[in-house]
């Protein structure tokens, strides 16, 4: 007995820390993916489902002015789109999810592999447990660094951050302080996030561990955000000063993440990324 | 270049009016699916996501006492089970998806499909379009039918009826009153319903056409539900009085079903159903 119309796009399915991706090979640059396909692939009724699409496509041919030139430096180029259709940069979670794919379908070998992307080539390394840790770049502080966060009538200070998206993370001592997070927060000051922000509420358990919870821009609260846990762990320590830790393990509700910040000040992000499905579809079934 | 681990557990997903499944074929009856499994694969970041999973298997082989005996009424048998890991007698969305996989497997050949759950034998029947109806059998009222239904200070009277789910259906002018359905709606009268209910906020935008929202026990607000639309239907008509017509087109936020009452009560289903990818599942590595 034969599997059901086994013509269609290949695609895979996977996370890293719960954070979702549609994974769409196309090794001979010959997708089209508009944003209403994307949108569709990343519904989670009428379509997969997933919080991104990675279109695998050779850097040579990804058709972008800015890409192309990177193909001497990586093979293969990490097209990002958001389930909203728009295009992204980078995703810390994505590109180790990417990484996997690469390694197991035998289109780069490891464990170094770099991975072009909209934001630069990124280096990630295949540590011997399955790991991947990802070059994130270093943090910078959005305006002068002050920043507060609102939910209902509470509000907390908070640190602006670029990573290079923009993150205001507030330390507390209990995540559960700003409740269900049905709304954006409110961060501030005025005119510090013409584009919003991801705010992340950040717990210290110790030096080198911490607990947070994330709410990301056009989102919702999510599983996890690679960036807002570098964001998270250049707030703590600037909280602890001189002694803060260099690396730190950050458990989202998603699971754990491994976040390590180099004396120039660049950060790597490391954690767990897994395949789980795999298949094809019918692109013009979904958005019909 | 090959696919990446193509061995694993096949899979499908569909949706009918996006209420959305996970089928698994499993035609010679071997699989044994567990509560954590079904709750792995559900799950919309670590698994594939889906509001349910339909086992695709040999009504013959079904290991279930009450089921095998209807091996000579309906060759296949849905085992229908909720994302929590739950089983349930029946889903008139998922009926539709798993018809429109037998016929494209050429597991059944139509235009009539007789399908074992454990509510019963359905027939199904395809039509020219594709659209596929299904027999849900009566309604019936909930203690005497009396029923509220409430959002935080504002109630409205409701029907209580069971298909055979309990439902409580309010007939409302706007279907905004209820606004954000964020937690369960409170129904009443106090005893009426032990075990949860779901609710219903129908607006008769005229004889034969209404439009819905349903809010599910143990889910939430969904795009659409069989089982709901039927008790909408036969709340209009209850409304309506003498009149009322048969036939009804139900608007759901996932699309139109069609709804008819029979003269001896029996109400027909029938709805859109999708499939929209197909591959393998490494079910280990969902439930690791």
């Amino acid at each position: 007995m034969s599997d059901v119309g086994s013509a269609g796009q290949r695609f895979l399915k996977g996370h890293g820390t719960h954070n979702d991706f549609v994974l769409l090979p196309d090794v001979e640059g010959l997708l089209e993916l508009d944003a209403a396909t994307v949108i569709a692939l990343c519904d989670r009724h009428r379509g997969l489902g997933a919080d991104g699409v990675l279109r695998v496509v050779p850097t040579a041919l990804s058709l972008e002015q800015d890409v192309e030139p990177l193909s001497g430096e990586a093979d293969w180029f990490m097209d990002y789109r958001n389930a909203d259709g728009s295009l992204s940069e980078m995703c810390g979670n994505g590109v180790r999810v990417f990484v996997r794919y690469l390694i197991e379908a035998g289109l780069a070998v490891g464990p170094d592999v770099p991975v072009a992307t909209r934001g630069g080539v990124r280096l990630a390394h295949v540590e011997d447990d399955g790991t991947i840790a990802v070059e994130m770049g270093a943090a910078t502080l959005r305006g002068n660094g002050v920043a507060t966060v609102q939910v209902g009538d509470r509000q907390w200070p908070a640190l602006g951050l670029e990573v290079p998206n923009p993150h205001a993370v507030a330390l507390v001592d209990d995540l559960d302080e700003a409740g269900r997070l049905l709304d954006p927060p409110l961060a501030g000051p005025d005119g510090t996030w013409p584009d919003g922000v991801n705010v992340e509420f950040v717990r210290i358990d110790e030096p080198g561990h911490l607990t947070m919870r994330v709410f990301e821009r056009g989102v919702g609260e999510t599983r996890s955000c690679g960036t807002g846990a570098c964001a998270a762990v250049v707030a703590a320590r600037l909280h602890l000063g001189a002694d803060a830790p260099a690396r730190w393990d950050v458990d989202v509700p998603g699971g754990r993440l491994r976040v390590t910040v180099d004396s120039d000040g660049s950060i790597e992000l490391a954690g767990p990324a897994v395949l789980v499905a795999r298949g094809h579809l019918d692109l013009a079934t979904l958005t019909a």
